[in-house]
């Protein structure tokens, strides 16, 4: 995608004089910011266009046209499409719009558009977009008014949006704040060039160190994983800001867990997996790629806050504990230190509150920054500077640009007054190269959300040693499973399904078929009483209802009659159905009941879902969810993260259970997920249960349906 | 307090020559806002400050004084207070620091100012604070750097500031966002003047429609409810930036429920039953007051979306849906009249995405706004432009302003676009008075805030009528109430506590106390079996541990057996306890069992607290709360807002629970915590056993704790 995002010719199609139109736009832009290639405007109707040469058709170009802009009729754009493809252009953006999002005819056509790129290896960005932008290399290859900006300003932020109407409108109101972009691409309608195929060429890019993301569609979760896995190794956060949220719940799905995987949360279980940073607000875009752009990466989520104002210190405390930081103590030597210079003080405190006693003491302030600073567990430092103002406002200005510089822990400055007040102060502070907030919540959010990506980025370097071996464990079992499955049916029987599983490793109760009473009675002996004795039948679903299950066997003697009742009963229940005689299974008499299951996002691939037993799932909606696969600290993760973990952990005086089993079974339904991807429709294990610290988990049912079933 | 907040004289006490000082800035502020009344410097050692003589004492100046402005050393203030009292100042504003704020000597210092204060009458705002600003009066009797700005804005806005430099700051963001107040007052360490008493004043105040308060803490939460009730009377809102939040849960309190009771916890239950808007940044407060500086209260949640950008619409749904406003589907005449103006789209949803085609047909997107604004069921509108420029962007200002002017319902913009590019268009808009947002989130937030808080008072004007009512029913019952408990020891036995609680008509087990083995077989007889039999004992708490407590009874030779056994352990397990008898008690063996509490919170007084037994309360936290009294709807809302709702509401194909004999309980309970509040510390319903529906509730033990228990 090299020249994709750096052509060195472009023609602009159906090119118009009118420079407030749309395909008169892209000359203007591209002349004014300085493109250093060939501009080719193709229009029938001029010789010229300013001072360049206006060609009739695309085919009369004399040189190569790496990228053609597309501004016409949308009826129109095939045609010119299949001259693209001519000429041997490499890239057309189609800013025209009359496809998918009108009605039938566009979406014929928008198929059509579809095909041709996959006939002719033309690479199409849109319909429907608004074209693209590579600032370090001043190319500015769009229509959007943001661009009448001059000069745009440069930095190392990708962005690539869905939205071209609102991702421009973001682009614009960062580039006014100061933040510098390395590209904006828009890319419409994604009938070829799609989002996560520009990320995954930003994220190697030396001109891009934070990626962001508007999306409303998720085309490729697999191809998004390989992206996030580069950005995490290179240490480039992404942040996204996906729109959707509230359609939750609104796919109707069969299965129990199904109905909880409404995509969106699926996509935020992705994200937070992933180390990708959610947003919620388009304001939330460029307060991060601001400060990012001019501070380092926290090395972890311990915060530090100095203050002018006791007010905002606590406002900030609350903002930092509710987005998940640590507002550590502070050492004796640094209370010390601060107590020099604050002595009215008992003791210092984080946040510390320096007061206006700035104004008097200017060094003071900044040896409490730098005992700040130097304090072990202070990963970055918040200032909350209120009404400082005039000459004490401008020499405080100073110092924080001078201790930004100096200082080897990012420093995030929030200034609490209007422009018109503190023109000058602020001046100093652009001058200087430091970005600074009116709001001490987003000035916290924002260098928060940093901080937690940079913790996350340091354990999940950790987490990736530990996934890579488990996954080699896993590998073998591939190979046994696949004879296995092709001898069962679409829907597998509990006993099937738990065979499957134990092939994964996966503990289940101990059990077997049996096709005689003295085959039960057999089994019933090795196993040892209580006992379960369920039917065995492909066919008989509701085995309750069959009169086809009988529970808590305490003897032989039961046994043998459980045995024959459970035939007979399935027999006059469902005649006709296939019946491979009796399961007689171990009682499992203690033990907390957890769900967990796999569902298929059509997004993302197979997703496992967790959750307690009961009414956790059933009413609380309390599950959690990842997309597979992933290691044991993840599975800990997503079994700490639902609200009845103390139910596992040993709330109320009961015992703990044996969490650490728990997350090995969740490792291996991840593993199983994805390399029976293409075999397993659904899979639910309803109950497992989890035994007491030490004694495991075990699979007491569970349903397993192929795919195919649609057959 | 309307001469504080329009002094006709005001006198500076430590007055200084040097304006950039605290004892400088508020003579130069008087007059450089226009300040009418008398001003008097005060400081022997000048004979005058600029124009303005200069006294050497307060007692020397020759015309009376209505305010003091006091910024001199923490040590000389007290003295100075004694000669404002001499001299007959009604109100002195204490800017000076280096009282309770700092330590010992300031502690006992601020004790001193706040008996002073009793002894006098005299009125005394801070010490430690800003002091305050009348901006329609033009009175600016403050030292804040805020204060520099000129003009200052004039509005409806009234804001009280726990924290005088973190409200100077949003006041004077505000100011340079054109926001404008009626009032800006810094309370400080709130010896004697506290911000609800300041409220209560600008509630009633012709110049304030909006009040806005920054509180680190309330003070008095039954003042705080009369503001609230009178400015729900006369539709004033109020915003509320309650800062503290991380705090919840650092007090430990004795009993069971006391402990899901922290008092942020509280407040927020205050907010929100008395529809005081909560908010959690700074920027939310100008939004607000911005918005509603212009719009009319909105009368439902009912929210239209027009934009020109698909993504920005989806973003202003998801903000929605997220603060509880519905975005209704449209009316057939609704689409009709759009679908006329954009023919490509199939049918015209909410939002209705208008494109880029507003430059073309800018009259086609008026008639889309008024068609919006005519569907029944939309309340208010919200308009999101994103990068609509140039000469078409000034006609869609002017268009916004011409609707904005006669639309008979609310409309909030939004313009996601710089202030640069955009600045002729924004200035159309601030010259017809529309104000804007640049974030679609930030827009639905604000605007969705006042579609809340006006569905919420249209709700609370009709709960009033219901509520007085119960109230009065409730009224007979204190009497009876008083010469009982005067009977009961600190803790109440079982049976007490239920005895008590019958007096307020809640349901409870039908039981009586034997004293002899034939007087528990007569109850038995009386109530039939199954029974339960408890020790009546004031000594005995763990009847359990004490082998004092038996359980399904279920004749009568089990009735005596138990009654004798009871006993005996219970002298066995500690000897020369108090003992009545034995309770006998009807085993209701149904129900669902619910925990109704009553806590005493510091600030708000009694608290009612509800949740489900078992793991919701203990594990998930899963409670509600009230500060008492309040009505039957209050009570409803109270039950449906606990997570496990659908457990009363008939989940799991359970029977639906008696979910309005349970909210008649709580009505009650709050009353009865009214009514008690000088008698009783703490009330434990543990379980309240509530019946399937149309069966009522039943109290199946119950706990209460008098005051006094210290003694």
């Amino acid at each position: 995608m090299k020249k994709f995002f750096n052509p060195q010719s472009i023609a602009i199609i159906g090119a118009s004089k009118d420079f407030t139109s749309i395909s008169g736009k892209p000359i203007k832009y591209l002349l004014s910011h300085g493109y250093e290639g060939n501009i080719y405007p193709v229009n029938p109707k001029y010789k010229e266009i300013g001072s360049l040469k206006c060609y009739p058709g695309i085919t009369e170009i004399p040189g190569e046209v790496d990228m053609a802009l597309i501004a016409i009729n949308y009826r129109r754009v095939l045609q010119v499409l299949e001259d693209c493809h001519k000429k041997g252009v490499k890239y057309a953006a189609i800013f025209s719009s009359g496809f998918a999002e009108v009605g039938e005819e566009g979406k014929q056509l928008q198929q059509q558009i579809i095909e041709l790129a996959k006939r002719t290896g033309l690479r199409v960005l849109g319909p429907n977009c608004q074209g693209l932008v590579n600032l370090p290399n001043k190319i500015a290859a769009g229509f959007s008014a943001s661009l009448e900006n001059k000069p745009l300003v440069s930095g190392k932020t990708g962005f690539v949006t869905q939205s071209g109407a609102l991702g421009y409108s973001i682009f614009n109101l960062a580039q006014e704040m100061g933040v510098g972009f390395s590209y904006i691409v828009s890319t419409g309608n994604e009938v070829d060039i799609h989002s996560l195929e520009l990320l995954q060429y930003m994220v190697e890019d030396d001109n891009t160190d934070l990626l962001v993301a508007y999306l409303e569609g998720i085309k490729d979760g697999k191809l998004f994983a390989q992206v996030t896995t580069r950005a995490l190794e290179l240490g480039k956060p992404i942040v996204a800001l996906k729109v959707g949220r509230s359609d939750v719940g609104q796919k109707a799905a069969s299965s129990h867990t199904a109905s909880l995987t409404g995509s969106d949360k699926v996509a935020d279980a992705f994200f937070k997996q992933n180390g990708v940073i959610r947003v919620d607000d388009i304001q939330d875009i460029t307060d991060i790629a601001g400060l990012y752009g001019r501070i380092a990466l926290p090395k972890g989520k311990g915060l530090g806050i100095v203050t002018t104002s006791g007010g905002a210190g606590i406002l900030a405390v609350d903002t930092a504990i509710e987005v998940g930081l640590e507002v550590p103590e502070l050492s004796e030597q640094t209370k010390d230190r601060i107590g020099e210079v604050i002595p009215d003080y008992g003791s210092a405190m984080n946040p510390v509150d320096v007061t206006a006693q700035v104004i008097n003491d200017p060094e003071g302030f900044m040896n409490v920054l730098d005992a700040m600073l130097d304090n072990p567990g202070i990963d970055a430092l918040v200032i909350v500077v209120t009404m400082i103002y005039g000459a004490a406002g401008e020499r405080l200005a100073r110092d924080i640009v001078d201790i930004s510089k100096r200082a080897s822990k990012p420093i995030a400055l929030c200034w609490t007054a209007g422009d018109r007040l503190m023109e000058n102060c602020f001046a100093v502070l652009r001058r200087g190269e430091v970005p600074y907030f009116k709001s001490p919540v987003r000035c916290v959010k924002a260098v928060g959300s940093l901080m937690n990506y940079g913790a996350f980025r340091n354990s999940w370097l950790e987490r990736q040693k530990s996934l890579s071996q488990v996954s080699a464990t896993a590998q073998q079992t591939e190979a046994s499973v696949e004879g296995y499955l092709n001898g069962c049916g679409i829907r597998l029987t509990e006993h099937q399904g738990k065979e499957l599983l134990a092939k994964y490793h996966i503990p289940v109760t101990e059990e077997a078929v049996a096709s005689s009473e003295e085959e039960a009675a057999a089994i019933g002996r090795r196993i040892g009483y209580p006992l379960a004795v369920k039917v065995d039948s492909p066919d008989i679903m509701h085995k309750t209802e069959a009169g086809a299950l009988k529970l808590f066997i305490k003897n032989e003697h039961e046994l043998r009659e459980a045995f024959n009742q459970v035939l007979a009963n399935s027999k006059a229940y469902k005649p006709g159905a296939r019946i491979n005689g009796a399961l007689v299974q171990e009682m499992v008499q203690d033990g907390t009941e957890v769900i967990v299951g796999i569902n298929n996002d059509p997004q993302f691939g197979p997703v496992v879902v967790f959750g307690l037993g009961g009414i956790f799932v059933e009413l609380l909606k309390d599950v959690s969810m990842r997309v597979a696969p992933f290691g044991y600290e993840e599975a800990l993760d997503m079994i700490k993260e639902i609200k009845g973990y103390g139910v596992l952990a040993g709330a109320r005086g009961q015992a703990r259970k044996d969490i650490s089993a728990l997350a090995e079974v969740l490792v291996r339904v991840s593993e199983m997920a994805v390399q029976l991807e293409e075999e397993i429709q659904e899979l639910d294990i309803n109950p497992l249960l989890v035994l007491d610290e030490g004694k495991g988990v075990k699979v007491a049912d569970a349903l397993v349906i192929r795919k195919g079933s649609s057959k």
